[in-house]
């Protein structure tokens, strides 16, 4: 089948997008993970702008890769220098990458505007540039900014700046939507006047401020582009860049095209998440084959009939991509969702008995209290084990008390909790890092004794959620606690107006859930 | 221009989104809002499934809106049932809107796999139940569910079920990607064959599993659709429906078609904020259009281009949907985002002064701690005030005091603060709703007898981010902070690993503000 060269930017325009901040670390252990999924192409940054760029080039080289090439980025040289002497120019051939990718104009505004230079002083920028880092040996890929816009404007100088990126040796000419407000019917139609011209194969790289830069990437390569470029998870400046999350999916199994191996399609949620995770940006839960509710079923109709078949309501099988079906339960929920939850548990649960109906109501009085139990769903568990006799206390609570205290700058965080298991008393003082850590390290301290498996697990994430902004810090706060011991993750929910008292609530349900897996 | 009319489904399709469920008030309140914009169509629920839709209706139809009609959801009769008994039907008529939609299966699998019926029952329930609710003088609207899908198994079949649909009198013939895995070229080519057949006006329901539903919509009226549906901020079950905010403005924009009116186009904007505080959803910074960042510049080369020319990094501009231009500082940031800040808040700061560059430090060292001054302008208003002189000491903190308390289920917050105001020593005690408004009121009541001024001011959003979740209850935390006057909303930053504290840093510097203000 066919390949589509996959160009990722991640590194370079994923960094523009706010509230993204890279370490030297974090690139590195990116690089990786694009390299892990089969990118072709993985641009580090761009050193002439950058300092903490240079760096990553200097360790990018030494790294193993299994076929990501490492590509650096820059402009064009600035009209008043020479070539050799351009200190971008000259900081690409520093960053000793295989692959340079040289951004110019092709839109007669920008060179007016932007560049403030004639159309023909641009032509001979565009051309000495690549014309020299080719002489170089290197592979050089043409960005044509402002390509769509160029086209529209004036088509002649915009197919001109594509040309004499071809006459000075260009390997691929690619066909930016800078300000990402074209529409996939433009772009089909332009992408396939560009690509019967030109001999060089041609790529696309689209922003998405027109919320179609994956659609404008797939309607580029319908009619014969074969590079194409973005960004995972679509991070970049304004509304972010093509989501190669969403494009590498639809290359593999609706264009019947290869963008990656299918074992590496499989890989593409883990991937997703670790990169956020790194990127430090929260996922986004709707997003498209890989967010935690793009298999997630919540009405009725539609959970019974994806059992049946799943074809009904889905469009791929989650497992292709490495993500899975879920089945929601909320106030919208039928029998069956509560009878898939608790199939899954392995209880046994009649959807005729009144129990069924009971634990559906609870569920919905505590969304109304403003739980969630969609990404909760240990804490489900044990209320569905609690109203079917399946729950055992394993302490009784007395008190708590937490305090948090600055003393001249100094800051201390203490927590002490009483609490009987069976006829023995406890009481017991903790610190911690903050009120949430003294009080996990205090109800450790309390519990480890009577139940040693504790140990075993530890609490890996903490949300928290305001659900009722309305009153501000006197508002209801959500706490969701992720935990995991060797064997498993999960995932328990604490409301309250205090946010001390819904973290204990997470807290305790996250230690129980431990206790009654065993 | 050709007018398009707009369906809207945020109360019944978005309501299927993971994490969101409205309150009888909140869908009123929201069915205001749509009409305010100027929404064709508002469908409020699917009487037939829900009971809190009924309700709905019934207050529905007492609502005066200037043009927007309510349309209620439901399916065709059950196989079993005659049209006039069926519960779902009835359901229908009982909710007394001018418009009903019936959706109806128009995919052969569907119908053997979900419906359990043959082919040709289906076309008579379609028919039924179109023509039932056409005699009693509604205006119908016919969802063919599946529509695409349907369309590449068996065109045939699938073009029967459009043609019963008009033959039983459909006012409108709807054509549903439903489960949102279709591309551009494909929907421009199906649609673009049943518009050529169909006298009756066509519409698209598109859902955005493939990253698509917003570009599907648009390829769909370049192919001569007219009636498009779909959500404010794409809410919707999985991946979210086809995104309203950003079809609306590129079918009055790039399409040169009427959607909404100039005016009413102004407030999408603050329309897709208000439903995502309703829907309590946090809003997507990154959203096309309408979000926070929408029209966020931070790669310095865009700043000074987009000063010059609006046109070079935007492909429209921000007003005319009502939301603005903004200029990030951050690690990325030249000099020249500094001075724009500076600038708007009337500091004078020359560009070749070493300040400026000590300020650009100051900010990188704290981003590299975990802050973020993109969400929280008026805390780098201070720090820009402190490193110029423009700032002033209000108070001296010597220590304050946290203290939560569980005694026997009941909860206590309470905070002590000890400061001074020039030579005088305050040391205060409050209560609160939790620990953050026990600080809140606390810090207040040492304060207002030197300032009144802040008497008012008050909080109203408090957000919480983990923002290093390798550690859990360890992590570092940052809490953003929103507060307003009557003029002014600002928003400040806290971070440290103790919420608490986080907490606190966020809201000196609100306070602060405040007082610099006057």
């Amino acid at each position: 089948m066919k390949k589509i060269y996959l160009y990722d930017t991640t590194l370079r325009d994923g960094a523009q997008a706010e509230g993204i901040s890279y370490s030297l670390e974090d690139k590195i252990s990116i690089t990786h993970k694009l390299d892990e999924l089969g990118i072709d192409y993985v641009e580090g940054g761009w050193p002439g702008s950058n300092p903490k760029d240079i760096l990553y080039f200097q360790k990018a080289k030494k790294l193993k890769l299994k076929q990501a090439k490492v590509a650096a980025f820059g402009s064009t040289r600035h009209h008043q220098n020479k070539t050799d002497k351009d200190p971008n120019i000259k900081a690409l051939l520093e960053a000793k990458t295989p692959v340079v990718t040289i951004f110019g104009k092709s839109w007669d505004l920008h060179v007016k505007y932007a560049l403030r230079v004639t159309l023909e002083e641009n032509l001979e920028m565009i051309f000495d540039s690549v014309n020299f880092l080719k002489k170089k040996g290197l592979e050089v890929i043409y960005d044509a900014e402002h390509f769509f816009n160029g086209f529209k404007d004036n088509a002649e100088y915009a197919m001109k700046s594509l040309q004499t990126a071809e006459q000075a040796g260009a390997d691929c000419l690619v066909l930016c939507d800078t300000n990402g407000g074209s529409l996939p019917f433009e772009v089909e139609e332009i992408a396939a006047t560009v690509v019967k011209v030109f001999k060089t194969p041609v790529g696309i790289h689209a922003h998405n401020d027109a919320e179609a830069a994956v659609a404008n990437s797939l309607s580029a390569v319908h009619v014969g582009v074969v590079h194409v470029q973005g960004t995972i998870n679509g991070y970049g400046e304004r509304c972010g860049n093509a989501n190669l999350c969403s494009i590498i999916p639809a290359l593999n199994l609706k264009l019947g095209l290869t963008a990656v191996s299918k074992n590496n399609l499989n890989k593409l949620t883990a991937i997703s998440r670790y990169i956020s995770e790194v990127a430090n940006v929260a996922p986004h839960d709707h997003q498209p084959y890989v967010g935690v509710s793009a298999f997630a079923h919540k009405a009725g109709i539609h959970v019974s009939a994806v059992e049946r078949k799943s074809e009904t309501y889905e469009h791929i099988s989650p497992e292709i991509v490495g993500n899975q079906r879920r089945i929601l339960v909320s106030e919208l929920s039928g029998k069956s969702n509560i009878m898939f939850l608790a199939q899954k548990i392995g209880l046994q649960l009649d959807p005729n008995n009144p129990q069924t109906k009971d634990i559906l109501q609870v569920v919905k009085d505590l969304e109304h209290e403003g739980y969630q139990f969609e990404a909760a769903e240990a804490s489900l568990e044990i209320l569905m084990k609690k109203a079917t006799g399946h729950y055992r206390k394993f302490f009784e609570l007395k008190g708590f008390k937490v305090i948090v205290e600055n003393r001249n700058g100094e800051l201390l965080s203490e927590a002490t909790i009483k609490l009987t298991v069976g006829d023995e008393h406890v009481h017991v003082a903790a610190e911690g890092d903050g009120p949430v850590n003294a009080l996990d390290n205090a109800l450790r301290k309390a519990l480890e004794k009577f139940y040693p498996a504790l140990k075993e697990m530890r609490l890996v994430d903490f949300k928290v959620r305001v659900i009722n902004t309305g009153e501000a810090t006197a508002a209801k706060v959500r706490v969701l606690i992720e935990s995991q011991d060797k064997e498993h993750i999960w995932n328990t929910v604490g409301v309250s107006e205090n946010i001390i008292d819904a973290s204990w609530k997470a807290l305790v349900d996250s230690f129980e859930y431990k206790l009654l897996k065993k």
